[in-house]
């Protein structure tokens, strides 16, 4: 991260013997100091408008857009022409990468194209390839101020949702649809993580998640009544 | 080098121990099985017609012409254009890097651009960047990973919703907002302009769409008991 100019680090429910020991690490004492710790994934993309997870091909059929890395600068350099955006790149631990609940919090699955004979990348290694290719492709090289300089505020686009308003909207359509007796309580988990599949996929505006909400808010309402 | 599918490792003068240490190490076995070991630089880059060797323009003026990572691939492409052309891409050690010696049997510094506040990379990461580079930007023949995972883009690529299976849905929409008496009578006509504009926006599946209706009839099956 610190090599390509990345500063915002923010690590999901770590292991604190490991890292208080990676916080002493020689070379990016500023970054880690400053790293946000959450509790959550959930808490962790919150305030995201637009979240790659980081994943291989081999194992598992993908439920989200894929893109491959190379084809990464484009879709960043437009989410960051919209207001108030906010970028994410999620990687999983080492031994098993990102779980398909993870995932579902993602709207793209980011694959870096590897040799089908060894797919799996070290950790480090996978990020280091992932922030090259942003750090040095995407317009003005200096891009510490280009992260900064971005949000230049054209308001005609429309902001898009963050992953915290999105998963707002997800608990109340889940909350209507056990109110309409929409399906067997079974099947609450499968319902609610196909919801988040969808509502990632469908580019929200904040505006669109704002409406919705109170949409649904009524609808509960309505059939609490 | 197994992730992007290189497989020519040369080591020059290895310490024992952290060799063979390194050769036992999981997912690479057949790359350092057959790795070559030389006594000298100068000896592994006999028969190379093209070296680069990698390092930072940070601690020393260059003495060779720089080429920035970026830009590395046209450079490799009209080399390996030549008859009998042979490449190689020349690593320090962790600690110091190439030396000066080193560096005059290359014909090229090759820099990756890193940030001025954090320029020295780790070597595994640098080699990861290096190759990710060639492996994925190089036109046909290092290029078999992403050769294969390009068709799996459009994987269960999904049947857009038809405009008229938009309009079953927006229909049910708008009677679910009046069942819910969502907002007074006045506002139907916006509201099912806002809602024609929304669900177009939104580049809706087939099957979500079908869902989406299912889900809104037993809304309004509810709110209507």
């Amino acid at each position: 991260m610190a090599n390509f100019g990345f500063s915002q680090l923010t690590v999901v429910a770590p292991y604190e013997p490991h890292w208080r020991e990676a916080q002493s690490a020689v070379g990016a004492e500023d970054l880690l100091r400053t790293a946000r710790v959450c509790a959550s994934l959930k808490e962790a993309l919150a305030d995201c408008t637009l979240a790659f997870g980081t994943g291989t091909l081999t194992y598992r059929a993908p439920e989200q857009p894929v893109l491959l890395l190379p084809d990464l600068v484009p879709v960043v350099q437009a989410e960051l022409a919209r207001p108030a955006s906010r970028i994410a790149l999620l990687f999983g631990p080492e031994k098993h990468g990102l779980t398909r609940e993870d995932l579902a919090l993602c709207q793209r699955l980011l694959v870096i194209p590897t040799s089908s004979w060894q797919p799996s990348m070290n950790l480090g290694q996978a990020v280091a390839v992932c922030l090259y290719e942003i750090g040095t492709r995407l317009s003005p090289p200096a891009q510490n101020a280009r992260a900064e300089a971005a949000p230049l505020r054209t308001w005609k686009s429309k902001a898009p949702a963050t992953s915290a308003e999105l998963d707002r909207l997800a608990g109340l359509i889940a909350e209507t649809m056990q109110a309409a007796h929409y399906s067997p309580a079974t099947m609450n988990k499968a319902n609610r993580h196909d919801l988040d599949l969808l509502l990632r996929r469908l580019n929200l505006g904040a505006r669109d998640t704002t409406r919705l909400v109170g949409f649904f808010r009524r609808i509960l309402w309505r059939l609490r009544q």
